[in-house]
């Protein structure tokens, strides 16, 4: 059981920028620091720029910074917008399910209430929360 | 996020096997059924087998059945038996782990806390449950 690459850099990258609150921060210094592959990174910092989360400048001294305080940037809401769905088996998905059972099986109920539960978990945690040492 | 394709054919081989409970039922039945890969449900049926979930008999007659009650069969137990791993992102893998900033952030113990509710919520939750209708 997996998040995607995508959600952990996502978070890897806001958690760089609530660490360095005073700082503009280019994708190359954060690509360097975690050793992760930079056109990546533009993948994924481009997105947080569209979602709100970032804010980024251009030209010389420009870069990337919160487009809001790390208190206000919710984990669960964030994994929901950066994870491509949350098909935990295929049943979930009604476009690809060719699963012959799906109306009587009770696993896709189950599975729905276990990962509310996931979500009820991280209710209240935030950037904040977990970039605090 | 997702469980594996493996877990999921576990699940509805379980599940086939506990809706023909009178029957020894053969892998080529299944794969008919669900129309899934045949090779791809061997493997699956053979790691059941090897979990003790399913008893195999071959020869003539011969073919699959639960090795135990469906009331039996908790559907977490499953889950956490035939996952590769719950490494929800790349730092819950301390052999793979390249975040430079794991020793200071809380995320991987927030979304520890977060996999830990996911599997409450299945507690009590068997093959017998699902199967119903």
């Amino acid at each position: 059981m997996r998040l995607t690459q995508f959600s952990d850099y996502s978070l890897r990258l806001l958690l760089y920028l609530a660490q360095h609150p005073d700082e503009t921060c280019t994708i190359g210094d954060i690509a360097q620091w975690y050793g992760v592959s930079k056109p990546h990174l533009v993948k994924v910092a481009h997105n947080l720029v569209k979602l709100g989360y970032v804010h980024s400048t251009r030209g010389k001294g420009g870069g990337l910074r919160l487009a809001k305080p790390a208190e206000a940037i919710e984990i669960a809401a964030l994994i929901k917008r950066t994870e491509p769905d949350f098909h935990v088996v295929e049943c979930f998905d009604k476009v690809r399910n060719t699963c012959r059972v799906t109306s009587s099986c009770q696993l896709k109920h189950v599975l729905r209430d276990a990962t509310a539960a996931f979500f009820k978990s991280l209710a209240g945690k935030t950037l904040a929360s977990i970039a605090s040492t």
